[in-house]
C-alpha cells in the first residue's frame, strides 16, 4: 500500500465533557487540581452526576495534534479505537471532516467509546477524569502494515502505554516505521505519565523514537532531574531531536550540534491555555514534514500554540500558518 | 401526588450538533438561510457528513426555557421523550443536573435520540435541519397525572405539534391542567411551525391556553396579519395573556385590559441571539409564577434575554436576576 500521507497518529480517541465546576466539586472528587485521572466506568458516572450541564467535543491529547496538522493543511492518518457507538460517531465524523484518513472501524462490541470528564474552575484550570473505555482494547493486531501505511513520520503519545497492549503497540508501529523510514516521534503526554512508564518511555527513546516532543515537567522526569539546566546537560547523551516546550518561557529545540531557543510571543489575553502543547506540536511537525529548518519548524509551533491559548477549546483553525 | 414544581416544560428533547459553516454549504444543502427543517435519519447523515468539527450539547426550544428557569432558582420539571442512548444520557444529565425533576425515563427501543445540526455562518446567522427521532415518538399515554404532577404552570411548545400525537397530547396536557388549576402557556416555536398548525394553535388559544409566548412573526402570523400593528388589533378578540417579544424593539405583553410595552436593553456587543426568545420566556415565567406584576415579568425577561445574547449558548447561567 503506498499513501502519502505525511503525519500518521496513534493515540487514545477521546471526546471531551467540559463542565464548569467549583474548586469544592474537585475536593469532593478528591483529586489533583489540574490532574489528568485515569477512572473506571462506575466511577465516570459518579463523577458525571456530580457534574453540572456540559458541552461535548472531540479530544484526546494527539488526536487534537492531528486535527490541527489537518487544519494547517497537511495529510494526516490516525489509529484510534471507538465503538460503534453516539460518541465514536462523534470522534470520527470530527477527525474525517477534516480529511483525516481514520484508519479503524469503530469496534462493534467491547467498552463504550472514551471520554473524558473535564472540570474547567474559575481560575481556568482544568482537571480531568478519562474512562478510557473503547481505548483500552487498541491492540497491536491494530497496527499493521495496511493500518500504518507509508507516512512520512508517525506520531504516538505517552498515554498509549497506560493501555494493555500499549507498549507492544508502540514498539509493532516502531518495527514499520523502520520498514518504511519513516520518523518515529513521542509525544510525553504529562508527567505523571512520564514517572508510570519512564523505563519504558526511556528505551523507546534510545531505540526506535527520533523526536521526542515533551514539556518542561515531562522531560526532567524522563531525564530524573529536578530542573530544566541539568535536563539540557542530561540529554547530551542522546541522539534524538528534542522539542520542548516552556510555556511562557517559550521553547527550546536540540539535536547533537544544535540548539535553538525559541521565543513565546506575548499575548494581550489568555483565553485558555488549553492544547497549547498540542498545537505547538502539530505546527512544529507541519514544518518537519515540509522539511523546514529547526528554527522555522519552532516558530510554526509557536504561531499554532500563541493562536490556541487565545481561544477556547484545543483544536486550532484552519488559516493558522497562513 | 403532590409536588411543589413551579414549572413544567413540554418538548422536544434535543441535543444541538453545532458547527461553523460557510455559506456555499447551506445553498448545498438546499435550505434557507436561518431556517429550522425537519429531517429524516438518512438525510441527517447525509448533511452531517458535509459538516465540519463540531461540538454538542443540550438544546430544544422550551428545554433551553426550562433550563434557564432551573438555573433561575426556579422548581421545574420536565415531560421530552429521549432513547436510552449516548444523547439521551447526555441531555437527561444536563437537565437533572440543574435540578429539574425529568419524569420520564429514556425509551429502552424505537428511534434515537433527537438531534439538531446547527450550521452557523459567519454572520452569526444558525440554519438547523432537525431530526426529531426519539420525539416523534412522544405519546398521549406519556401524559399522565403522574407525570404531570401539579404545577403552578405548565410550558408546551408549538414543535410537539409536528410529532403524531403531538396535538393529542397538548389537549391531554390541557385538561390534566384544568384538573389541577395549572395555568398553561404555549410557545409557538417558530413562525413555519405556526403556518403548519395555525388552525390547532388557534383552538387552543381560545381553549385551554392561557398564555402566549411569541415573537413578532410568530404572532403575525396566528392572527394572520401582515404587521404588528393589526396583530395588536386582532388579539382584542381574545382574553388570553400574550407575551410578544420583538428583539431590539423590545417586549409588548397584553391581557384583556391591560398593555406593558418594555423597552429591550441596548447591549455593546451582540455576541449570539440564539435563545434569546427561550431566556425572555424563563425570566418572564420565573416572574409569573412568583406572582410578580406583569411590568416586573417583562424586566426579568429582558434582563434574561439580554446576558444570553452577550454570551455563546442558548442557556442563561445561574445568578442573571441576582
Amino acid at each position: 500500500m503506498t499513501d502519502n500521507v505525511q503525519l500518521l497518529g496513534i493515540s487514545n480517541a477521546i471526546v471531551d465533557v467540559l463542565a464548569h465546576v467549583d474548586h469544592e466539586l474537585i475536593e469532593k472528587i478528591g483529586v489533583v487540581p489540574g490532574s489528568m485521572n485515569l477512572i473506571d466506568e462506575r466511577r465516570a458516572h459518579e463523577i458525571y452526576e456530580m457534574m453540572g450541564p456540559a458541552t461535548e467535543m472531540s479530544g484526546g491529547s494527539v488526536a487534537n495534534t492531528i486535527a490541527g496538522f489537518a487544519n494547517l493543511g497537511g495529510r494526516a492518518s490516525y489509529i484510534g479505537r471507538v465503538r460503534d457507538d453516539q460518541l465514536g460517531e462523534i470522534f470520527n465524523h470530527d477527525m474525517r471532516s477534516l480529511g483525516i484518513d481514520v484508519r479503524l472501524q469503530p469496534a462493534p462490541d467491547g467498552a463504550p467509546t472514551a471520554r473524558s470528564h473535564v472540570m474547567i474552575t474559575e481560575d481556568g484550570q482544568r482537571t480531568m477524569n478519562t474512562y478510557l473505555g473503547a481505548c483500552t482494547e487498541l491492540g497491536v493486531a491494530d497496527i499493521r502494515a495496511e493500518t500504518f501505511g507509508k507516512p512520512k513520520a508517525v506520531l504516538i503519545e505517552g498515554y498509549v502505554w497506560d493501555i494493555a497492549e500499549g507498549p507492544a503497540l508502540a514498539r509493532k508501529a516502531m518495527e514499520l516505521a523502520a520498514n518504511t523510514r519513516t520518523t518515529v516521534a513521542l509525544s510525553l503526554s504529562d508527567s505523571f505519565c512520564v514517572e508510570r512508564h519512564r523505563e519504558s518511555f526511556a528505551e523507546a527513546v534510545r531505540d526506535g523514537v527520533q523526536i521526542v516532543i515533551a514539556d518542561e515537567d515531562e522531560i526532567n522526569v524522563l531525564m530524573g532531574t529536578d530542573n530544566f539546566d541539568d535536563t539540557l546537560e542530561a540529554i547530551r547523551d542522546f541522539d534524538n531531536l528534542f522539542v520542548m516546550t516552556r510555556s511562557d518561557k517559550g521553547s527550546v529545540i536540540i539535536r547533537p550540534g544544535e540548539q535553538h531557543v525559541q521565543e513565546a510571543t506575548p499575548v494581550e489575553k489568555v483565553i485558555d491555555t488549553t492544547g497549547a502543547g498540542d498545537a505547538y506540536c502539530a505546527g512544529f511537525l507541519y514544518g518537519w514534514v515540509h522539511d523546514k529548518s529547526l528554527a522555522e519548524c519552532a516558530r510554526a509551533g509557536t504561531l499554532c500554540a500563541t493562536a490556541v491559548i487565545q481561544q477556547v477549546g484545543a483544536r486550532i483553525e484552519k488559516g493558522v500558518l497562513d
